[in-house]
């Protein structure tokens, strides 16, 4: 069923009608697409039907065409004439639950004509998912919210159109990868079963809609997929990413791990796949960022500590004076901390290792990462003991996901040929630190392969090659989803990850031979 | 992929979900429905999703469903609590050139709950066919053509509603069946080529629309199946005066002739059907209502000569004074004057048998039928020597017709085990009189079955027989169609038939042992 098109935009070439081949425009039409696409079914717009019998005579019978599929059935959603300018466009969307990312594509050469990003402005009502599926239980609430991100997506979309001077009319294909709550916010529909046990999402496979049905303002017959979920937990921006990631299609095991507002892990190879989602642990996001910020100039990105001095060597986003710390800056610290010496395996901060720099206030230990004389703000930036535990147990929680999983199918995480991680998490921390911490498994550094955004690059994926849906409904068919929440030896896989690297030493060779005092 | 459902509406029990069955509202529902119908694809109707985690667990998972088909895709169109009511509707439309008759049903039980009739309000701007189509090329005239009778239908609809206490929003399910003019011209889609060589309709398959998608007001979801045509010359109306008289599925070759603004036939068994359309030779319509009149009150519908007196036995509609003559009186009346010799076998009046009831005006024969004194009018009601020319005309296309469409599959009228005869021109003329002159074949009278509306009668079964709908692919997908304009032996035949019976005697045996002066 892999379609013979290499695009969704295709030009056909039709039979003049005669008395002797005197089938409809439309039968015409489809026909030639039939044959073009190995298709049985191409359903024509009804709104292309009225224009069709005057375009084709001007046309000479030669169309441009633009369509989509959904399982089976082939949808012939734009005509113009072979050659026109601007050729037709597509829109990927990651709808992010914080960011929302846009990317406007040509649908005949697949090139990226621009690409935009803003912040949901669903945050406006309610910060994260747990708070705005309980705002759609108040009255107008589900409204309000779907309102926030059609408008929101409305109004980045003629901006990027702007930008790049191309017209809203002209975007024909749309795909959309979300998780299950924003994708039925966006949707409107209501996810209020989704996090009451035992948690049922309105739908799975929202499959191919007009874009027009749920207020988006592109062409007036523009398709839109959604790409599915595989249950309340693992949504379709995981779908997207394991479509991006290509880890379905390979010989070789390899991981994906996704940390966005859920850390959301899959596991596989061409033959199987098996994911989980860590909602269902302490939640890694809160901890990874509650003490941090996010990227910006000044910002704390990197840091080294020379475990024989305990001197620091930080480094800030644009090298502007230093005003925070972000997600990668944090586990750069806890990792060089812990490999001077200066916290314990259970991450305590040690006061004859850390020396002036550790301050107490309200009983509670602070380190000063970067003193007030050398800050943005004028104050001491600090990183307190709670901060500490909580990125232990966040990193804990990482690795018992990864454990679990690889464990379900026989595995443990160091026999991974690749671990992809995707995001800004993927994007910009030190694998090195994460292993050191034993948040992530002691794999050679080049086994770990950031992805980038690969929500976005699956969206896009479905708009440049056709063949990609065909995949989505192999993997979302061939998912194994574990469910943690249901899981026994979580918890004691868990406890026995709160240690740096881990209890288990025998796991971490690498670490082991860099911390000397072991 | 014959359902196995009995009707469009089906009640489903769902399994509740739990931890260990925790797909999505709409795949449980799809799921089951699946299950029952035998198929792969449900398509769950956006809308019906935003409602349906609400009514799934306040019905506790007890469902009626409206489904309904197009190929191999079922759609979801509406969902209550099982055992409400009123049960969903369903209209049947048959939509023709000069009347559009509704057909109000019960889609659970199949029962008929109102039907009403009126003229196709578009003959106000123009009469017929020909001019409609003219007048859609004119500035605003499709759009106008359009709306004169999707506004109509919505009138009866609400009318036909009120009559029997449905709410139009009940209507869940609607087929139409029209010729391929009239339903191009209610798509709102251009018509102009059809009757341009090579007679290129805009669609031969319009398939399953939304009503709503159309203007019609129904239920917002309401799905319409509009009968798909075979060709510019040949309609929906005739696809489902087929289905509705079974000759696709017998043994024996039968006939089916539907005589409205064209006389369209098929011929054919469970293993073939041929079809032509009699647009191509003289117009059978206009030659037999051009001297006659609409059934009404008062007008005669069964005449009988009395050949050895010459006495007319006149018998008019409701048994009130005369006033004019419709299609069925016509031809007895013909039928009479062959068979008391008052005309010969030209079909001309012979003043030495017609007497006192013939007249000359402006030099042309006239023939009295009533006479003044006991008329409605006060004046004679008369026929032409002209209008019984073009009654043989008439009466020889139809006849040509059928002997052209017999002959290119090797038979002879005489050879049809059954001749059904669709329309008032079926339900009213006396199949004896019709033979008499040589119009139709001279098989055994009880070989004649009128149908009544077979439009109205297919759309109908198609709303209340699943199954019918795979009968309306395969009867489009096997018919071949016959274009009499092309054929080169039907002037020869014509000109063999415009005598009465016939130029060969030996085909009408039972008119030659009555007319007792051959």
């Amino acid at each position: 069923m892999t379609p013979d098109i290499t695009r969704w935009v295709t030009t056909v070439a039709l039979v003049r009608p005669s008395l002797r081949d005197n089938t409809s425009d439309a039968d015409r039409l489809a026909g030639a697409l039939k044959k073009q696409l190995s298709t049985d079914v191409v359903e024509i717009d009804f709104e292309i039907l009225k224009k069709l019998p005057d375009l084709l005579r001007q046309w000479d019978y030669n169309v441009r065409c633009v369509v989509f599929r959904d399982r089976d059935r082939w949808v012939l959603t734009h005509i113009d004439r072979s050659g026109d300018t601007p050729s037709p466009a597509g829109l990927a969307i990651d709808l992010g639950t914080t960011r929302v990312v846009l990317r406007l594509l040509d649908l005949a050469s697949g090139k990226t004509l621009a690409e935009s990003s803003f912040d949901n402005p669903q945050i406006s009502v309610a910060p994260d998912i747990l708070a705005r599926i309980h705002h759609a239980d108040t009255p107008g609430g589900l409204a309000q919210l779907n309102d926030l991100i059609i408008t929101g997506i409305n109004q980045a979309l003629m901006d990027l159109c702007r930008s790049c001077s191309t017209d809203p009319v002209d975007i024909h294909l749309l795909a959309l990868a979300g998780n299950t709550a924003m994708t039925h916010l966006f949707l409107g529909l209501n996810p209020h079963w989704i996090i009451r046990e035992p948690y049922i999402p309105v739908v799975n496979r929202p499959g191919v809609l007009k874009a027009a049905d749920v207020g988006i303002k592109a062409a007036p017959r523009a398709r839109m997929l959604i790409f599915p979920n595989i249950g309340s937990y693992f949504g379709g921006d995981l779908v997207a990413g394991i479509l991006y990631s290509g880890i379905n299609k390979a010989m070789d095991t390899a991981i994906l791990v996704d940390v966005g507002t859920n850390a959301e892990v899959v596991l596989g190879n061409s033959s199987w796949l098996i994911a989980c989602a860590g909602a269902a642990g302490p939640a890694l996001e809160g901890g990874v960022t509650r003490m941090g910020m996010m990227a910006a100039p000044g910002v704390i990105d990197r840091i080294s500590i020379d475990p024989a001095t305990c001197e620091f060597d930080v480094h800030t986003i644009e090298e502007k004076l230093p005003c925070g710390i972000c997600g990668s800056g944090v586990i750069d610290l806890a990792a060089g901390l812990f490999l001077a010496g200066m916290v314990d395996i259970r991450g305590r901060l040690l006061p004859e290792k850390c020396g002036t720099r550790l301050q107490e206030k309200n009983g509670m230990h602070h380190l000063v990462v970067v003193p007030r004389d050398q800050s943005a703000t004028g104050y001491d930036l600090t990183i307190s003991q709670a901060d500490i535990d909580s990125l232990i147990r966040s990193k804990a929680a990482m690795y018992t996901i990864l454990e679990t999983l690889t464990a379900s199918v026989g595995m443990v995480p160091g026999d991974l040929s690749t671990f992809y991680v995707s995001g800004t998490f993927g994007s910009f921390i030190n694998p090195g630190s994460a292993i050191s911490i034993g948040m992530l498994p002691d794999l050679p550094i080049n086994s770990y392969k950031p992805l980038g955004n690969s929500s976005l690059g699956g969206a896009a994926m479905a708009l440049t090659s056709p063949s990609c849906v065909d995949e989505i409904d192999r993997i979302r068919d061939r998912i194994t989803y574990l469910e943690l929440n249901v899981n026994q030896e979580f918890m004691n896989r868990f406890s026995a990850a709160k240690f740096l690297p881990h209890t288990d030493l025998s796991l971490f060779p690498s670490v082991k031979k860099r911390a000397t005092f072991f």
